[in-house]
């Protein structure tokens, strides 16, 4: 069931799909540094885990705790820019747009299945972690509270968010080369994704 | 010649060095992500190179040219955050602080003279990027311009810039283990580092 209209493959798609495979072999190919803004102004980055596309569309998908900072911040300020170095190929995409949180309460979503999907294919281990203790307070001393009941793989509990990145524009920068390669990818008045190179 | 007061090894390093040696034999362990606010409140990120920390001091070393736009992004709002991940241990160090820019026009500034240091320091290939044609405007097809007359190595040219990232707040976190391993690292009234080991 598609109840977003499907998009048409934007034109750095290829590049960044050509990335993922070539640098496969590296089990952190499919991390990458998400930036936001927290409420009084500030930058905050961390390591977030690429979780594949939403079907039909340009709009990656990554996982979070709804007891993370980052909810705040993406509350306040829904902008982030995503930056993703390959190791292996030397290249680095950023990735700057708007995220959509898609918490329990948003039924109405139409996200709201993909979540429950997102869920449903992350490992019993990654389950786990979202009834874990709050995170970032002092370390609870009590092992067994990090050995909780598994929870249901079918339906995701309320702590599970997925967040939908809309990317609004692209910078693909090539370290090998010399001079090294660099396109941005913007998007015309109507929508259509265009591609400029430029110096490095 | 320090003109800055030297200051104790912070809490911190010792882990952080630990992980820089550990990870020595991927080069791609100096890299990290650096996150700043543009001028219109707007998340930005980009992957940086690490050129050690000021002798003496808990301050990072980086580089960059000042036609890039996080300069523009430093001069507004000064405050950035590190996401240093380490792919072969799979830790990661997040580094919360202020930015101090280092131009040729801060003759009076204290870092002025390890600006020139790391001038002297970087590659030959490094040192010719910084009289390049600018960056992020159209593809210049003159390839002879990215093949100007060397710099001397001796003198930075203006458009060499050093940044001296101040820490205020480290998150380290290791992925191995279960639970994963947690620590915060803050600074008390008086400027002392405090560890708190803290849930995942």
């Amino acid at each position: 069931m598609v109840l977003f209209a499907p998009e048409g493959l934007a034109l750095w798609r290829s590049p960044l799909s050509r990335a993922i495979h070539r640098n496969r072999s590296q089990a952190h190919h499919r991390f990458f540094q998400l930036a936001t803004v927290t409420p009084a102004g500030l930058p905050a980055n961390r390591t977030v885990v690429f979780r594949g596309f939403v079907d039909q569309t340009n709009r990656l998908k990554m996982i979070t705790d709804r007891r993370s900072e980052k909810i705040d911040h993406l509350t306040q300020n829904n902008r982030a820019e995503i930056a993703w170095y390959f190791t292996k190929t030397r290249e680095q995409f950023r990735l700057a747009g708007s995220v959509e949180t898609v918490t329990d309460q948003d039924v109405m979503s139409v996200f709201s299945e993909e979540r429950r999907r997102t869920w449903q294919n992350i490992s019993d281990n990654a389950r786990l972690q979202f009834v874990w203790p709050d995170p970032a307070i002092a370390r609870t001393s009590d092992l067994g509270k990090f050995s909780p009941p598994a929870p249901d793989p079918d339906y995701p509990v309320d702590n599970f968010v997925l967040l939908v990145f809309h990317p609004m524009q692209v910078d693909h920068l090539e370290l090998r080369g010399n001079p090294q390669n660099r396109w941005l990818y913007r998007q015309n008045e109507v929508g259509i994704w265009q591609k400029l190179a430029v110096n490095p």
